[in-house]
């Protein structure tokens, strides 16, 4: 059974259009290596209601969440609260969180100061994710995993946490690219993918020198029908564009 | 009262990391200048209860909702479906449409097959979305404007119907940026953000030359207490960079 995942984006910047979110992509790549599903993606204002409700949602629906955003030390920080609540803990200053914070800062000649002090609050009976960047722990409370949302932050830490997650079988790839139009086959890719229902096919309308072409992108965990269905999807498309090329897709080694 | 908008994402291809969205931004920035509020993002896989579910919560909850992707010829192209059952509404060809379409493919020596034909199909009481790209209309169903996910064909759609949306006043932005780091100021940021709760702070960790500064941005639809938040901002972080700049972002008039 595939595990399933969810990222919940904790982030007005992303909302106001000002940022353009990369964390998505980062994590579903390494979910995809990793055999996990990445299912749903929720992007709610830094409001308490807004956060609390769609973790709890989140977290009872999917095997895992990833939430980014909001664990730094300013007011509009609020996830570490929000957690705590969903969860009804309580959130304290956590002693190793804090001794973290004391030894990064120390040999910068910077204090802990109460600004500071908020990323050492933790929720009771999480665990902390190591930061390697800046000290400050993300923290791991129930299914949640509680990250950063600098990109180069979320990334050093969800490759900290990585190891601890179910191992699935890695989804592989491939892809069908040449110059025709979906409405050319659609039906008959529809036949091909009801014969292979462990195959995920989808459809990418994209342009080529100004020319309409089409990526067709095939998933899956099973090498053998993957190939098969590849096969046929190629064959399918061979009549329009002659020069069609398949390309595949393939965790590192 | 401001208006509150959310955008639904009907993408596999976002959440399999093939892709990076961008329609996200392109929304958000557009919103923003109409002095609508994007409260929340969904991405949900092209599944049926996925798609459905997301869609009723979102339009119960939003005055908006603004859904990309799934409504071409091909299987996995399910919106239309779905947005027809949320409602509890036929699926139907649609006349009109598919008059918009014969009319677009027959110069091309292009039949309606069809393939080409379930881009016609609009849910019974919908309204067509123009799509001066490529003909295939979007549709708005109750508050839901249900538009294709390419890129160049959603925007076109979305200027489309943007006169037609409620129109607020658009939010106003100033950015103080400055070499400091969050912890110096979070908490006497915190107080000049509870003088002003009609102006939103956030605060963004950025590197500029690989030395820690910061991006503050205020954001309100009052240009007098936005410049008053913003002078205690800049007065705040002057004294640890006398050469902090603000940067003001406004609609073009």
């Amino acid at each position: 059974m595939t595990a399933r995942a969810a990222i919940l984006i904790v982030g007005n910047e992303i909302l106001s259009g000002r940022t353009q979110d990369v964390n998505i992509q980062f994590i579903a790549d390494r979910l995809n290596l990793r055999g996990i599903k990445l299912a749903e993606v929720r992007v709610v204002r830094d409001e308490e209601a807004a956060v609390v409700n769609a973790v709890r949602a989140l977290s009872e629906t999917y095997d895992y969440v990833f939430s980014t955003g909001g664990i730094g030390p300013t007011h509009d920080d609020i996830t570490a609260e929000c957690m705590a609540k969903a969860f009804g803990v309580k959130l304290e200053i956590n002693p190793e969180a804090k001794q973290r914070l004391a030894d990064y800062y120390a040999p910068k000649g910077i204090g802990l100061n109460e600004g500071r002090l908020r990323m050492a609050r933790i929720p009771d009976g999480a665990s902390l994710i190591d930061n390697p960047v800046s000290a400050a722990p993300g923290f791991k409370i129930k299914n949640v995993f509680v990250m950063a949302g600098v990109p180069k932050i979320m990334q050093a830490m969800f490759l900290k946490i990585e190891p601890s997650l179910a191992h699935g079988v890695p989804m592989l790839s491939n892809t069908v690219t040449g110059a025709l139009r979906e409405g050319d086959i659609a039906i008959e890719m529809e036949n091909i993918q009801k014969q292979y229902p462990d195959v995920e096919i989808g459809s990418y309308p994209i342009s080529i020198n100004g020319d309409p072409s089409l990526s067709l992108v095939l998933r899956s965990i099973d090498e053998k029908k993957l190939k098969d269905a590849t096969d046929k999807i190629l064959a399918m498309v061979k009549p329009f564009d002659a020069d069609a090329v398949v390309t595949y897709q393939r965790p590192p080694v």
